[in-house]
C-alpha cells in the first residue's frame, strides 16, 4: 500500500518508524514544520502533499482533534477514491460527528481509531517504532464504517506490534477513556501543584513517580481532548472529588475505622478490576 | 553483629535477606504468625525471644507504628545495654515522641528510620532482598540520637542496596512524606472508585496502570499512617481537592484557555521537580 501519515509527532512519528520496520508498505509523510520533515526522511518514500495524497491507499491522520478534522475537511476532494482515512484522536464522539458521514458520502472509507499509547514527552525526538509494543488500539465502527477497511486496520495494527485490538461505539469509548485516561492526566497535574514537589528528592519512591509522571503533558492538546469529550470528564472529575472528601471528612471526624473501610474498598475495587474484562 | 528482625512482613522479610546476602551478620527473627517464621527459617541463625534478645547489637522493629511502639516499650527491659534500635516506620513524628526520650534514658541508642522502599502486594511472601536497590533511606535524628548508631546505620543501608542515606528532622519527612507518600496511597484508592473500573481492559494505558497502582494497599497499616499524621496529609489532601475544583470550574464556565493555563502550571511545576534537589 502507499500509506501518507500527516504529523509526524509522537504519534505520527512512531506510526512511520513502525510501519517502515515490520511492512514493505511506502511512506509518505507530511508535517507542518519541514525541519522535522526533514529529520523523518530517511523513513520516509515521499512527501504527502496535494499532488501524492490522491495515490495514497490509506492515510494516517496523526494531528490533534481539531486539526484532525480540518486536514481531512480541506482535502476532501484529493484523497483517492475509496481511500482508507483513520484518524488517532483521543476522542472518538467529536471526529465521528464531523467527519464519518463526510466522508461516507465522499466513498471514502473512514475507520475511527485511538492507539492507546504514548509518552509523557512528545513530539518526532520521541518517536519509536517500539511506542506500541502491548498496546492496545481501540476502533470505533459505526453504521457507515466499511467492515473490509476494519479488518485491514486491525491486521496493521498487530503488525505494527499492539497485542490487542478491541471495538466499541464512539460513545462508549468516550466514556471509559474519559477515566482511564483523561481523568489519569488531570489528577496526576493536580498533584503536582503541591509546594512540597520542590522537596521531594530523597523523600519519594514509586508512588510518588507513578502518581506525577504524566501531569507533564502537552497542555494545548489535553485541554482540547477535555473541551471535546467535557460531559464525561466532569461527571469522572465529581466523581474522585466526591471520594477525596469523604476520606477528608473520615479524617476530621477521627473516624479512623470509616477511614480504613473507605481505603478497602478501593482496594477491592483495584484487586477486582485486575480480574475483570470488558 | 547479632542483629535483631521483629516482624517478618514485606519490609522486615526484605531486611532479612538482603541482610544475609550482603553481609556476614548473624540475624534473629520474630514473628506473630508462626507459619512465617517457619518459612524465614532458612535465612535465620536463631529466634528472637526474650532470651536471645538481650544478646542482640541491633534490633530492627519492622512492625506497624503503634505495634512497634508497644513491641519496643514491652520489651526496654529486655534489650542488650548500649543496643542499637531502629524503625521502619512511615510516620516518624509519633515513634520519636513515644520512644526517644525513654530509650535515651534506658542507654538505648534509637535511630529513627524510614526505608523508602515497598510494594503494593505485602507480606513475607513479597519480600525480596531486592527491595531496596535504588531507593532512599531516610534517618530523622534528634538531640538524643547517638551519632556512631546513625553512621552505621547509614553504612548498613548502603550494604544492602540503597543508593542514598537522607536526613531530616521528624517534622520535616512527616510533612513531605504526607505528600510523596501518604496522599498518593489516598488519590490512588479514590481514583480506584468509579464504575469505568471495571471497564478497563483494552481501553487503558501506563496512565491508568500507574493512577491506580497504589490504591492496592493494606487499609489497616495505612489508615494507621494517615491517622498518625493527620494534620500534613489534611492540609495536602485539602490542597489537591482545591485544584481539581479548579479544572472542573473551567470546564463547567466553558473557559478552556484558562483550563489550558491550569494544565501548563502543573506541567511546569513537574518538570522543574525533576531538576531541582532537596
Amino acid at each position: 500500500m502507499n500509506i501518507g501519515i500527516a504529523g509526524l509527532g509522537l504519534m505520527g512519528g512512531s506510526m512511520l518508524k513502525a510501519i517502515k520496520k515490520s511492512t514493505s508498505h511506502r511512506c509518505f509523510g507530511y508535517n507542518r514544520t519541514h525541519a522535522v520533515l526533514k529529520k523523518a526522511e530517511k523513513y520516509l518514500d515521499g512527501v504527502l502533499c496535494q499532488k501524492t495524497l490522491k495515490d495514497m491507499d490509506l492515510v494516517i491522520v496523526c494531528l490533534n482533534p481539531q486539526l484532525t478534522v480540518d486536514y481531512i475537511l480541506n482535502n476532501l476532494d484529493g484523497f483517492k477514491k475509496d481511500a482508507i482515512i483513520i484518524d488517532v484522536c483521543g476522542v472518538k464522539r467529536f471526529v465521528v460527528e464531523k467527519l464519518d458521514e463526510r466522508l461516507y458520502e465522499k466513498s471514502l472509507k473512514f475507520v475511527p481509531c485511538h492507539p492507546m499509547a504514548g509518552k509523557e514527552v512528545g513530539g518526532y525526538k520521541n518517536s519509536s517504532s517500539a511506542l506500541f509494543k502491548g498496546a492496545s488500539f481501540i476502533i470505533t465502527p459505526t453504521q457507515f464504517t466499511d467492515i473490509k477497511a476494519v479488518e485491514l486496520m486491525e491486521e496493521l495494527a498487530r503488525t505494527i506490534g499492539f497485542s490487542k485490538v478491541v471495538k466499541a461505539s464512539p460513545e462508549e469509548h468516550d466514556s471509559i477513556i474519559a477515566y482511564t485516561s483523561q481523568l489519569a492526566h488531570v489528577v496526576s497535574n493536580a498533584y503536582a501543584k503541591s509546594p512540597n514537589i520542590s522537596k521531594h528528592q530523597g523523600f519519594s519512591a514509586g508512588s510518588f513517580q507513578d502518581l506525577t509522571r504524566v501531569a507533564r503533558l502537552d497542555s494545548r492538546m489535553w485541554a482540547e481532548l477535555l473541551k471535546l469529550n467535557k460531559d464525561n470528564i466532569l461527571a469522572e472529575l465529581e466523581l474522585i472529588i466526591h471520594h477525596l472528601e469523604k476520606y477528608k471528612k473520615a479524617m476530621i471526624e477521627n473516624d479512623f475505622e470509616r477511614l480504613q473501610a473507605l481505603l478497602e474498598k478501593g482496594n477491592i475495587m483495584k484487586i477486582n478490576s485486575l480480574n475483570n474484562s470488558f
